[in-house]
């Protein structure tokens, strides 16, 4: 199997300022082209530390690639780690930095994005177009910053810590620096590194079924042996705002047979979950209950109180949803709840803003005003303050009024704020969904 | 300055499926101490990457934290590699690994913590007792594995990639493997970690002041030579989301020095910036225009449309916004648009629903049927669909109504449809802010 060893660049990372998200990102990305990775390292926006560190990297594995310190200002210094560590390499030693020049192609480049954004150009973005002599610059179709792709010559087993068994020897790593907003840095991962990578000995196949509704601990319980950890294909779980995702993960001599294994598999997993599976591979959530509701031509609104505009906003991540969403309400306030979509003042007053009957009311409330065939209504106490005995932090209060029932129901989430809100919005989703295929409630277990 | 490394161990990490927040959280809390992390690393479940890894960072460091692995299954194998490091570590060659002896007080503690929890001790977390000979266990209060402390003996500057101007010769180095759980690694760290640090023998002193209105290139110029790196106080940028956020750092004898130095840098960067600065420290667009409007007494509202309740549910994530924030109107429709804000049909088909009227007629709406002093009105192409030669993918219309201004405003914002949704929040928060403190909105330049 080929490694790989994923280098972080920026002081805001090593001064905990800003978690690298990209290094796992490119991890699960490489693991399904059959590619390992055996090392994330993040180093500060110094090219010493640079420099050495992919001269570390490269002696120990296949592939090295690295993000951040590919912008316009003087603290960004990859380009120069790089020019070290091509400069070096041949010995493994600190040698003399291969010069930087400028690419013209890639200041052409940066200079028509300036053009387009109908902005001149800083000065400062011009040394965005220096690279290493020998190295080739990747286009960068989100942002100014091209990435950079070398090779480091090194001998190989001289300190690296992941030799395994590898012989000693002359080698060349393949090294590719990526800008690090992630914006950027997906798509020129998937356009410019993908299609430079070998193709995998063995053919792998992963898949993803996704559930909603119970807790991590209770789904690995129904999947059984399912999970044993030398099966093939393999099957995980990975939990993330109570959504949880089975990974199939299939190693075989073909694509065929890996495909057939995971059809076996898949079935398996589906039967054993029954409805708390909504959906495979990058559906969400949102877009399964709008793809339900477009299948019988209805319409979905909302009222939130506690969760702000994040149901809202959850539902129109999806483009073109608008025949299916039309809009809501924030009502924050009780005012807003009365004023909006008719909660009784002398019901917020008797029961309080979170409770059956309010949350019951803002569903229907929103219901009969937008002429939606379903409303959703979400009250609840997000913390940290405003919990009680009776009514602790983390109670949400979630109705659901549909042209045929009207369902409600009490959550009590743990965690923090905005634990609390993205529970509620995806537990509101999961009770929509079971509403529209008619399952009851009670599968709704609260989520771990 | 002490210099730390900071190692996590985790299959999940090193194949993506989770995001190593610990070292950052680390690594800000010792910067508060004076002790600068000079790298950051990750290898899965394996013993020996775990024990090279040690080795490694022990040599060009004074202190290295090890987090995760030690768990009570299997894969849980940090104990392993610290017996590996512990045993090669006179000679930085992979010697013998040092014997795992059972730690009494440590399996008393275990056994009490499941008394306590009413539930029979599993035989597996008899192995959490384990200590590498010549190892400490640290009490774990919120959990079942104690933590391990240990000196490294080592050569110095033999591979080691941060030596900077260290001598050779032989040199310990403490080492502290943490459990990998935030809610069992913090305390632990706070509790026993912490007190063992040496006194900062320089004082560091961190600052943020926070811009939005324009690139980060643009920042970077108004701030000129602040941004020198041999500068003390040393001045950087990161750009995320549309804010520039400078990052100041000053390292003097004391700290009244270096917060003085502090005072002179943070003065010269507000001055340079000049209203582009909305905040310093913690503050966020949301909590300086929320601040605003509550110094005012004056009180918020929105309409939003392609933004779908995304800046709504951002002036929620402030808890106790309530009452400066009443909620407002997700108008994804034209016939919401109509119904609730009064946007008139005609106009609609007009000029479109994406257009200078049309985002003034939202925000008019929304404030007089809010009666807000303020109320925003969003209305944009997202994408990736919809745009055309005259209205691009990007192009958002955002309207302001105060209580003595109106302000209107084009934006066309590049990247995909998350970042066009927020980009938007933003531009509206910082058009809010601009009108509170009654400064013309040229200043908000399209942000790169």
């Amino acid at each position: 199997m080929a490694t790989v060893a994923i280098l972080a660049v920026g002081d805001e990372l090593t001064t905990g300022q800003k978690i690298d998200t990209n290094s796992a990102w490119l991890s699960g990305r490489l693991l399904e082209r059959g590619i390992e990775t055996v090392e994330h390292a993040t180093v500060a926006d110094d090219p010493g530390a640079i420099g050495a560190a992919i001269v570390r990297l490269a002696r120990a594995v296949d592939l090295v690639i690295v993000t951040g310190g590919l912008g316009p200002t003087a603290d960004d210094l990859t380009r120069q780690g790089l020019a070290i560590a091509m400069g070096g390499g041949a010995t493994g030693a600190a040698g003399e930095a291969v010069e930087l020049v400028e690419d013209e192609a890639a200041l052409a480049a940066i200079r028509r994005w300036f053009e387009w954004s109908g902005r001149p150009m800083p000065e400062t973005n011009r040394m965005q177009a220096l690279r290493p002599r020998g190295a080739v610059c990747l286009e960068n179709r989100f942002g100014t910053a091209p990435g950079l792709q070398a090779q480091i010559a090194h001998e190989r087993g001289c300190g690296g810590s992941h030799e395994g068994g590898r012989n000693g020897g002359r080698a060349e790593t393949l090294v590719f620096c990526l800008p690090g907003p992630p914006r950027e840095m997906r798509p020129m991962f998937e356009a410019s590194v993908l299609p430079e990578l070998p193709a995998p000995d063995r053919a792998i196949v992963a898949r993803l079924v996704h559930a909603f509704g119970a807790g991590e601990s209770h789904v690995a319980e129904l999947l059984g042996d399912l999970m044993d950890r030398d099966r093939n294909p393999l099957v995980g779980t990975t939990a993330s705002g109570g959504i949880i995702t089975c990974r199939m993960r299939a190693e075989f001599d073909s694509a065929e047979a890996a495909e057939r294994a995971l059809d076996e598999t898949e079935r398996a997993v589906r039967e054993r979950l029954g409805d708390l599976v909504f959906g495979a591979g990058d559906d969400t959530l949102e877009s399964v209950v709008i793809d339900l509701l477009r299948a019988r031509k209805q319409t979905l609104a909302t009222v939130e109180s506690c969760t702000g505009g994040l149901l809202g906003a959850s539902l129109t991540e999806i483009a073109g949803s608008g025949d299916i969403y039309g809009g809501g309400w924030v009502t924050y306030t009780n005012e807003m709840k009365t004023a909006e979509v008719g909660v009784p003042r002398v019901m917020l007053e008797q029961h309080g803003a979170v409770s059956r009957e309010v949350a019951e009311a803002m569903a229907r409330g929103g219901r009969a005003a937008s002429g939606a065939d379903w409303a959703v209504g979400i009250t609840g106490i997000a913390g940290p303050g405003g919990g009680s005995d009776a009514k602790p932090v983390g109670t949400v209060w979630i109705g659901v009024a549909g042209p045929e029932r009207m369902d409600v129901r009490r959550f009590v989430i743990p965690g923090g704020r905005e634990d609390v809100r993205q529970w509620s919005v995806r537990s509101a989703l999961g009770m929509v969904r079971l509403g529209l295929i008619g399952v009851e409630m009670e599968l709704l277990r609260e989520a771990e």
